[in-house]
């Protein structure tokens, strides 16, 4: 699990996005696995201030007005990521060819983890991760994916084109991609984590099972359904079924209580 | 990694959705990860519509027009999800006091995936898994999730108030909840193969089970059981009892052979 210290060490970086609910998109879905720090290159302010100074345009943001109100806008990619450690470009792999490995967000994202974790030596810089996001139209260029030190994509499955080919550009939604690529981080420390609620529920123990399996054998001989249906009547085949009976000890309980009310009708 | 048979057996359904870009992102999502069916359930089409129909209203679907055109508006859940033999419902754990297991998603994405890929023997129904998601505002109620079979909730962190509390509301963008869990279940294929267990007996599906819970009400009312117990005999009660009853069609009209006997004996 990324502590809140861990978590505050990663950065999301928008490059050239244009449309301010994307912003807002984005921002809420750091707001939702718990980060914070979101950053926007943008050449001309306009989208950027509209996603932050209007609190309703980025209705995408709702409940994540904090990233929003924090975020910064930077006029260059260089400046933005100027203090990060890792930098690490998401890309979907499209038309354009490319000359470094591009590894899939699963198996880029212990890299990343790792260095959000390493809080190295007194001396050294603390860690920053960078994670860049390109533009809604052509996801980041060449130049800026120059600038990290690892390349990943989200797996996608290609659609077919109407030659039965697959299309060769695929893209995902840019709010869509900070939100799975987030997830893919946190992921991992919320396998049987404390984050996640306990069911406070009393499970039925194999003896409440028993006695669940004895009450409805009584029942089905009580009913006449054992006379009709001999085969279905035997215990282990009752006790198999009487297995789905009690998953909690309330459940458990409710069907003796209603199988005590058939017996009652049958006395 | 699921196969495109497989992957053509996962059906999203969108229960009450009311942004037409909303169910645009949802679609987009499925497409970019490989699935294909997609039901809203809406007694009034009004959204439904604008995102089939005006190829411009969704941008959000931009590139799945293929999903949206083939996506199928159902007035009630029940009927959206009469085909399908096993109900996965998303839920973000709010305020309301839950008294079912919830799993985070990653440790139910194994069980969808084991049943997208158990295709049975031949005569067998074949398997067909909802994956639910509630309307933006409030999610599914506990009337809608007492007809699925396992709950699972995306883990998030719980931003603070200005109490220094975590907040009790989280919730994520409809289209960010589709896409990450979509991704969680073709993620694993992408990493190596995982072994498959065959089931070889017929699955019950919702509308067998909902013909359960028809019967079993009956009976808990025939008998008398529902005057003395009224709080146990309310329908999502009693429809969630019934979830453990129908695991294979055998089970199921067992059961049902059963309630008929006592039935019987009531008239």
């Amino acid at each position: 699990m990324l502590s809140a210290v861990e978590r505050a060490r990663l950065t999301v970086v928008l490059v050239g996005a244009r449309n301010p609910q994307n912003i807002g998109a984005a921002a809420r879905a750091m707001q939702d696995f718990g980060f914070s720090d979101l950053r926007v290159v943008n050449e001309f302010g306009a989208p950027f201030e509209a996603a932050q100074l209007d609190d309703n345009t980025p209705k995408s943001a709702v409940g994540a007005a904090g990233v929003m109100q924090a975020a910064r806008r930077f006029d260059s990619l260089a400046e933005a990521i100027a203090d990060c450690t890792l930098l690490a470009g998401t890309t979907a792999i499209g038309g354009r060819e490319m000359q470094r490995q591009i590894l899939p967000l699963q198996q880029v994202s212990p890299t990343i983890v790792d260095a959000l974790r390493n809080d190295g030596s007194e001396q050294t810089t603390p860690p920053r991760v960078a994670l860049l996001f390109g533009s809604e139209k052509t996801g980041l260029t060449n130049e800026q994916l120059s600038h990290c030190s690892v390349l990943t994509t989200i797996p996608m499955f290609a659609p077919l084109l109407p030659t039965g080919e697959p299309a060769r550009h695929l893209s995902m939604n840019l709010g869509q991609s900070v939100a799975v690529c987030l997830y893919e981080l946190v992921r991992e420390g919320f396998e049987g984590s404390r984050e996640i609620p306990v069911l406070h529920q009393a499970v039925a123990t194999a003896e409440d099972r028993e006695r669940l399996t004895r009450m409805l054998i009584e029942t089905m001989e009580g009913t006449g359904y054992a006379r009709r249906f001999p085969a279905n009547a035997r215990e282990h085949v009752v006790r198999q079924l009487a297995q789905s009976l009690g998953s909690t000890r309330d459940e458990a309980s409710t069907w003796m209580g209603f199988f005590r009310q058939i017996l009652r009708r049958e006395s």
